[in-house]
């Protein structure tokens, strides 16, 4: 089974392989993009990460992740900004060094509720006032900002940005070069008005990157590691994949999956797993496999 | 501390008490109002329990539950549909056995997929036709179906209907006093539109009944159990109390908690602590309170 040429491995995915480990085994199973996280890569060292993605010959997809910025003001929230002008500079060095038609994409977790706060609305403000803070660091670093709306039972602790159309009302104050979305099949497949908000996403051009994953129940006991490989589960991923190429989306796919059962696996065998998963759930709803059928 | 006299005790605070400690502890701690489950009372049969329910001179705020009817047409979706006839019958006997200002609403959780199916769209249309099936046998019984709005932690095993919004588009089809929301706060206070949804609900006269508990994060390894006393946790209770009294709506307010740790302590303890929850949490944001304030 030849491997769909637009899947690309999110390094969550074989979250324990250290960087060089995740860019061996991702171009071993005839993968052509990675999208890395900022741990693994700091760990080296961002010239040295630069380098081996150079000479893995692999796309870069996205850079994970910045965020974590609904503090209020003070010392922490400029901080946090610091950090994310920091991950904005990492992003565009990585898609500079990475193939052909890497792109410079900065996922953003907004972050949760600070401690002992109940206000949703006021942390949800701050996630658009950084953003603006933001903003002009990416212009000028070429680098899109990513929103990710969050599966909103991590509202409080993870992402107070919940769907899809909350994050594009965010990102409607700026260009959609510079604040895009992203669309992960596991955070917005419930939402009764997904289909309306991906259309929207596509129409404002703001679907900076799509990942697809899958949801069953129950839940494992820790609800961050309920993500399995597509077709695993019950979310629709044909529609949901149809509905985003339908946009006219044309980019890399990621598979994100943080599940300890899949992390505990050998990595090779894991993003093999994963090119297979995707192949049968996802490659028979891409426009060119449409176009062909 | 005086008791709040809008406050309701909903059975599942107390979930391991039979029906009649139910009543008895509820009465005891000086409150006026139960919503009840229809285990315990069917476990009595419907004309003991309504019996009781006179004697001890309590309102009776919802039945629980009505709903699970997101199956398609067969032999199951007919059970179904006949097993919510008999919860409507339960509701009207209820309803009249309880003390004056006894409201007739039996609550809807929805269902989730069905076994093997990916497909949350026709399983919402199923839910909408499902009322429309049902929502005669409501108007001739005089009971009002509460649709509930699940957390979309819920959505794929439990309750297809995720957002106040879609309850109250489902709704909409039906007249108010037939078919209403239930906005309870566990549910609903992650919606960036959940203001905008309530005061359209009020306005549509669509809240047919408001239930308070409280959310905190890490969630316990069964996601169904993590509901605190009101105060408790991060919901902005404050806020969304003085939305719904915002509305005009001037009726009971339901505890329901489902929480392993409440659930194993005497009864009577609960319900005390239950009453002193929301005499801080809920009580000082009333209208009454604040018209007084």
């Amino acid at each position: 089974m030849s491997v769909d040429p637009r899947l690309s491995i999110n390094q969550a995915t074989i979250k324990y392989a250290d960087l060089a480990t995740a860019l061996r085994v991702t171009a071993d199973a005839g993968i052509q993009a990675i999208g890395l996280w900022r741990e693994p890569v700091n760990e080296v060292g961002l010239p040295i990460a630069a380098k081996m993605l150079a000479d893995s010959g692999l796309r870069f997809t996205t850079h994970c992740r910045g965020g974590f910025f609904t503090l209020p003001d003070g010392p922490a929230r400029v901080a946090a900004l610091d950090d994310n002008r920091r991950a904005i500079e990492e992003t565009a060095t990585l898609a500079a060094a990475g193939a052909t038609g890497s792109t410079a994409i900065l996922v953003l977790v907004a972050g949760g509720l600070p401690e002992g706060s109940r206000d949703l609305a006021g942390a949800r403000e701050r996630v658009r006032d950084a953003i603006g803070e933001l903003a002009p660091d990416a212009a000028a670093a070429g680098v899109t900002l990513a929103i990710e709306p969050l599966h909103p039972m991590y509202v409080t602790d993870r992402a107070v940005v919940s769907t899809l159309g909350q994050a594009l009302d965010i990102a409607s104050d700026f260009a959609p070069s510079v604040v895009g979305a992203t669309v992960d099949t596991f955070h917005v497949f419930w939402d009764p008005d997904v289909y309306t908000q991906i259309e929207r996403a596509g129409r404002e051009g703001r679907i900076a990157t799509y990942q697809v994953c899958d949801w069953k129940t129950p839940l494992p006991a820790d609800v961050l590691l309920g993500r399995h490989y597509p077709g695993d589960g019950v979310i629709d991923i044909a529609s949901l994949t149809r509905a985003v190429e339908g946009t006219g989306y044309a980019g890399d796919i990621e598979v994100e999956i943080f599940n300890a059962d899949v992390w505990a696996a050998d990595p090779a065998h894991v993003v093999r797993r994963t090119a297979e998963a995707f192949g049968e759930a996802v490659s028979p709803h891409l426009s060119a496999a449409l176009d062909s059928a």
